[in-house]
């Protein structure tokens, strides 16, 4: 059903949400949003020359620290909250 | 109720939220995401001719995903999470 | 409780968040976001002049992709993600 | 513990989240979106002069379409989908 | 863990989430979205500065609306919707 | 699978979601919040430079406080609502 494009880029690292703790579930929530911008950009080029765009914008950073805090919220309910 | 116009656009892809796991979830999150925009704006050329817009603006590559986040927070509940 | 002009305008078809699928459960996001925008400005000339303003700029695009994704999480939920 | 300026501001027609159905509950979305701004800008005179400003301008009323999105998620949770 | 400066802070009136109703719940969350700006801008001549910027413009008091929506989300669910 | 860049930041202080109360899991909400913009943007002298661009707009202080009130919903959430 999906483009054979989109079934090469690796999306989910070990094809799992499940992680050890809340500290490794935040950095799968940072991969997992970073992949997505992959997958859209592919061109590493591209994606290195916007870097310092986004890196250095109080807005944009911002807008980074959302997705994540969002990509967080479905890891955390995967893990039930490592409760 | 729904318009002939929507009805006739496929919206999910073989009309099931159910996935083999996180990483096929992932990509059908991009496919539906990208399918509004097709519903929104079903002109081909236009939607290419905005590729560029998007894919080399920083700003923009967070706010897709920021929206395949939000996506795929449905598909993976859907999922029980792949648990 | 709710003023006369709310009350008389459609704003979920049917009065309800049931569907037989996801196919459908996105057309009714789709329709019950229109049906916001409607709402907000009744003025349908408006509406038709302000068009071309989202259908060819790649931010509103995906805007509008993220109001239909949030609009969608909730009628996912609504039918138990057509378990 | 809450101000006096807020608690004299009506902010959920008759203190309940529960109605008759979606099409009621989506009437109250809007209503309640309404209300925080009405609170957060109490001048009428105000908020009239605004009313141009988001009305005719797509960005904003995809903003508003996404505000009572949110605001009726939460409205639907409350009555369980009117299901 | 957390830094002295932040604990200084009083975040959530009265250290609970629980209130008497959607409406008290509704001014709850009016009340801890502005304690954020207040931890995050401390110097209360700034923020009153800021207020003619937010006060009178569309677009940032959607945007209030929409941070305050989903505050009350949580609070709401916190209440079990004061079913 | 996650780099070892990422591995070594610190994301969630003592990497739990549990807190004592609301007071301070609101607290974790913008700890964990600054820590993604940390991690983003490493360097410290960069971060100090940014914070007048925020700490003095209305609309970045609005952002920041959306970012915080979804952290504190994964939080609260992961808490069972501290009731």
């Amino acid at each position: 059903m999906l483009t054979k494009e989109l079934m090469s880029i690796e999306l989910i690292p070990g094809n799992t949400l499940i992680t050890a703790g809340p500290e490794e579930g935040r950095a799968l929530a940072i991969k997992i949003a970073r992949l997505i911008i992959k997958a859209t950009q592919p061109d590493a080029t591209v994606r290195e020359r916007l870097r310092p765009d986004y890196a250095n914008d109080a807005g944009m950073l911002i807008s980074i620290g959302h997705v994540v805090a969002i990509e967080f919220a479905t890891i955390a309910a995967a893990n039930n909250y490592w409760r």
